[in-house]
């Protein structure tokens, strides 16, 4: 994977979960200019419908996208099925739609054969990777680097939260394109993330003392609902991919639709609990949950973590609850770290994967 | 849940699903006119955009009809993340869009908002439902009856299938509105389907044998690609909804995205097949899952079937590939049941579940 000496487990993921605060720094100061220009020019085509394009953890982020461009662009959005146009060869009229694809390497074949066929069908199409010379740059009318560096370890992480902060800065920057007070507005509310991530990175005993909790799961259930449901999804792929956990994903009203005769007091519940409308919306589902005896771990709210069986309360320092995914996040891959080392497994190198995953 | 005396555990939903067949030729024979005519009328208007709503089982058929409509009529598709509206108060501007709410009961709260909410944002909406005097039909422009009849056990099945074709029936009439062959050419493609699924249900002796193999599973993996994806996500469902196995459901691209790290040999794995392109796409993930030495089961193409660790081999009998999943859904339905049963569990009653989910 690297081309250095095999270094001790654990160690590149933890590094690079490290490097987080370091990378929201600079985007905001060094990618928010580029990322604000390329919404006002993309703003200037007001496009009608937007399509996200993804897989793995980006679709996660994908998802986060989908949130804030139908909170507060009120764009109807949609999560693109590639194999429509790969496999199918569907010739869709993507006039008036903005496709954007997202992407750590910017390398994956049919991720960039879809981004192609969306461009000549018409569509605006913006790519959102860490490559700025990768092949999905170079094929999208627009791109959006995410400025994260090198990401070496193979579960994504620092890639996950500046793709978060990016697409946050560019749904602000289409929101407020022409406004002058529009780029001001959006990077004070973002300021305090780099802080706020170095102070949930810091509580590595606390997620430690956590993840001896799951030493032994056998399966694990993540919900939340709104803003908070991407970091779910994307919190159940990490601890899947790396402790090879199977682990759930749900919104707080699908688990009642049906996953929730599963849960009962057998699977540990962790939820998302973000402070706001997302997090009000979801508090029937706790309810529910602990009537039934579930072992709930809550992430966010302090006042849901105090009635739970444990959880990791995170302050927001007053960040808007769509900011707040970015930083929720962070337990979340710690806890995925801390308990695929304590199984003795090496977390910066699941068995079977490939960090550029070659579908078509 | 029933007002008789309580019945034998397993009888209601083996009964409803063995109404599957004839619950399709409902459809084809009595329902067939209506849909067409309401596809008629809605492509009149011709929607650029299509958003489709939905929960448990019907979010399934929701996903099959955005295959549909992508792959068959080119039009962009969304799936709602219905939140955004009923707790974020999102306003979207919905011109031009078809917003397609899915619902067995049609008396869930939030889809009934939702609904409500598209249709004053100046979306033509249409409901899909099982009750044609329920909340949600009357709360539409547009209305299409599964004709399914009562549904009592708690894991949907005949009004999934039923589904399925109320929602191919639709996208055919839309694709050939206008054209005096387009009746009789959706009508002929499905015919057989009342009598394949007969077969089908009849096969009882060797899905018992292969639920053997899953009596102690501790966790399944369901995969696929295309049009037997949202089959894989059904029986994921399924399986976990009446046996309570986490069952985890991945595209089969993006199973190599991560989640290939949790397979290897000690998570089985039920692949969905395909007679068509997304079966065909499907080979590489399969290759490789064979390479890891994973046990894998097919359900579908019998050239896949035999090359596998086991599987249920599905005649398509000239069947189009998006047809197929009205019939490649059986025998997991079956699977669900016979693995429930063989835990001594009630598939009929799955704890914690009531039939129509009260999420607002």
């Amino acid at each position: 994977m690297s081309s250095n000496a095999p270094s001790e487990p654990g160690t590149i993921m933890s590094g690079e979960m490290a490097e987080q605060p370091a990378v929201l720094r600079r985007i905001l100061d060094e990618g928010a200019g580029a990322i604000r220009e390329v919404a006002g020019r993309i703003a200037a085509k007001n496009p009608r419908f937007v399509l996200l394009t993804a897989r793995g953890t980006s679709d996660n982020a994908a998802l986060y996208a989908k949130y804030l461009l139908e909170i507060k662009l009120g764009k109807p959005c949609g999560l693109t099925s590639m194999s429509t146009t790969t496999a199918y060869g569907a010739e869709p009229d993507l006039t008036d739609c903005l496709v954007i694809t997202i992407s750590q390497s910017g390398g994956s074949p049919d991720l960039v054969a879809s981004t192609k066929a969306a461009r000549e069908a018409g569509a605006l199409t913006l790519a959102v990777t860490n490559n700025a010379d990768s092949p999905l740059a170079q094929v999208s009318e627009y791109h959006i680097d995410v400025l994260a560096g090198p990401e070496k370890a193979l579960p994504a992480t620092k890639t996950y939260t500046a793709q978060l902060l990016a697409l946050y800065l560019f749904v602000e920057g289409l929101r407020t394109a022409g406004q002058e007070a529009g780029e001001a507005g959006a990077a004070d509310a973002a300021a305090k993330l780099p802080e706020l991530a170095e102070a949930v990175l810091a509580r590595k005993a606390e997620v430690k003392e956590l993840a001896a909790r799951y030493r032994f799961a056998e399966r694990m259930v993540l919900t939340s609902r709104g803003y908070g449901y991407p970091t779910a999804k994307e919190a159940a792929l990490k601890l899947m991919e790396t402790s090879y956990i199977p682990a759930l994903s749900y919104s707080g009203a699908d688990l009642l639709h049906g996953p929730l005769a599963m849960v009962d007091n057998i699977s540990p519940v962790i939820a998302v609990v973000g402070d706001g409308k997302g997090g009000e919306a979801l508090r029937p589902v706790l309810e529910r949950l602990r009537d039934r005896g579930a072992d709930l771990v809550v992430i966010g709210r302090e006042a849901e973590v105090a009635r739970a069986s444990a959880g990791f309360a995170l302050p927001t320092g007053g960040l808007p609850e769509e900011l707040q995914p970015i930083v929720q996040i962070l337990p979340l891959q710690m806890l995925a770290y801390e308990v695929t080392m304590a199984r003795g497994q090496d977390p910066d190198a699941p068995r079977s994967l490939a960090k550029v995953t070659e579908t078509r």
